[in-house]
């Protein structure tokens, strides 16, 4: 199958991108580079199959053109910075919802009709059940990222309808390992660098939130592929746990080797729009046999290597 | 207070402001006249506290600009037509969601924080829940019309969130009255002028939908504004009731006093997108004390005699 990859240079993108690689399939990916990193692609690069085209989804013509002779688009590409929503509102709108709607233009130029995308657990907003399940009841949004994944997620259903798609919308908790650039684990081992005495930590440390891990992200969107098979077909992704940001802590400056001051910023939360507790109900994908390979905690440190082996992926940052 | 009210020369929104000019607001409408139409504000020019700028939400700078000095903003301006949105779908994502982006915004740059919002009982997409709540199972997409007005509700949301804003946002059924442009019984009496002996009705007719009659959607609307204060405000508007499209028919018709034939085109759905069954549960807004003063009949005729009154409004068509 050839498939096009929105986003492939990036985190879950080049992983993915491997993935299908080492799989047989052919590989088209899209990505503008601004937080993906060509060098995730060196791999890839070694195989006949692949190909990369530099290019920003708001470019409709150089969209279409690209797509052109693929069967399967995975909808990575994403302005994924939930935290920084309320400084440049027009990013989300632009590169999470127009974007979305170039991409489903673009399919329909070329006659594609089938498409994987990444969505959010933060369109559930603050949800008042937990494990949160794919029908809770309708969310109201509390932050800009959500929102925009939330117009992008509508799009996709209604071309669904109206155009006969077919879709696989996966909802993420937020997800760790190899080739990741920014995040809670990020930002720690980061500061930790700079300053292993004191840690700055935003809101009180009490959040609670659930993490995956790559590869286990990526087993759950392959099976998923071939398990479902609904016009729209709709599944969180996450571990069946949560943690505190202190017990990520713990673990992260545990196997530093140090015990850094702890400054907590205070309040429930660490940023306007941050849900306190992200706990998602993953039965629908575990019905399909799937289960995650490592534990969060096992995922923290797995990514804590990967930081540690790669200074220049910390010193770069995104 | 001085509103703004986009879309204000539409059907809704010229009632709406007449009804603001009569409880002595200002009012400031800001319509591309694309739908709306002009002399629907023929009463209102008389109020020296009314002011018409034509301008497009598209146009960031003008709308910023008129947007000054003003408390409120009520933003009915939309693509309201449902049922061609396949043709189209650039057309609701421009006119409904990055309007809607353009419009907040707007308001961030003019310091105004509230916000009243005219959606859709089409975001429940095709429910299975009747009455259907506010609260119901998070709902999948079936229209670009309900996707490009869940993704206008999810940014107001985030705005209420990261920028202090204070919104209602109001799920519309079917709007009937006077200088209703567009719908059913547009397309029957219309169809109906031109040859009284026959009808080409959508679907199979057993399509069901609730509607409302334009002053009680008003009603509603100015009251939930003293009665609802939360930052965020969702309420459903509709009759507690609906009818078949079989109803209407048989009211309209014998009405007129004519027994056309129809001619069904067959399918339980209008168009692509269609949601056979249309059913909001209304209890939250009835909480307040409000109650349509219209049945579902009594619109539809009321609506019928808008329109034999105003062949002009039927010959231009919209």
């Amino acid at each position: 199958m050839k498939c096009f990859v929105t986003g492939g240079a990036g985190f879950i993108g080049s992983n993915l991108v491997d993935r299908l690689l080492s799989a047989g399939h052919q590989v088209v990916v899209f990505d503008n580079l601004s937080t993906g990193q060509e060098d995730f692609l060196d791999g890839a690069r070694q195989v006949p199959a692949f190909a990369l085209i530099r290019g920003d989804l708001l470019d409709s013509a150089a969209l279409t053109k690209a797509m052109f002779g693929c069967e399967f688009v995975f909808h990575l590409a994403a302005n994924a910075d939930v935290r920084f929503g309320t400084a440049h509102p027009r990013k989300d709108l632009e590169q999470n919802t127009i974007a979305t709607f170039n991409v489903l233009e673009s399919m329909r130029s070329n006659a594609i009709n089938r498409i994987a995308f990444s969505s959010t657990g933060s369109i559930y907003g603050e949800p008042q059940v937990f494990p949160t399940p794919e029908n809770v009841s309708f969310p109201t949004q509390t932050s800009l990222y959500g929102a925009s994944k939330l117009a992008g997620e509508s799009l996709i259903q209604a071309y669904c309808e109206g155009f006969g798609f077919r879709a696989w919308i996966f909802r993420f908790v937020s997800i760790l390992g190899e080739r990741y650039t920014h995040g809670h684990v990020f930002d720690f081992y980061k500061q930790l660098c700079e300053h292993p005495n004191h840690l700055d930590v935003l809101g009180d440390g009490n959040q609670r939130k659930s993490y995956l891990y790559v590869q286990d992200c990526i087993d759950a969107i392959l099976l998923a592929l071939g398990s479902y098979n609904e016009k729209v077909n709709i599944l969180n992704l996450g571990a069946d746990e949560y943690c505190s940001v202190r017990d990520s802590i713990s673990w992260i400056t545990k196997e530093l080797g140090i015990t850094p001051e702890l400054r907590f910023a205070g309040g429930q939360r660490g940023w306007i729009g941050d849900s306190p507790f992200i706990f998602l109900d993953c039965n629908r994908i575990r019905d399909s046999g799937w289960r995650p390979k490592l534990s969060i905690r096992e995922a923290v440190l797995r990514t804590l290597q990967y930081l540690r082996s790669n200074p220049r992926v910390v010193g770069r940052g995104v």
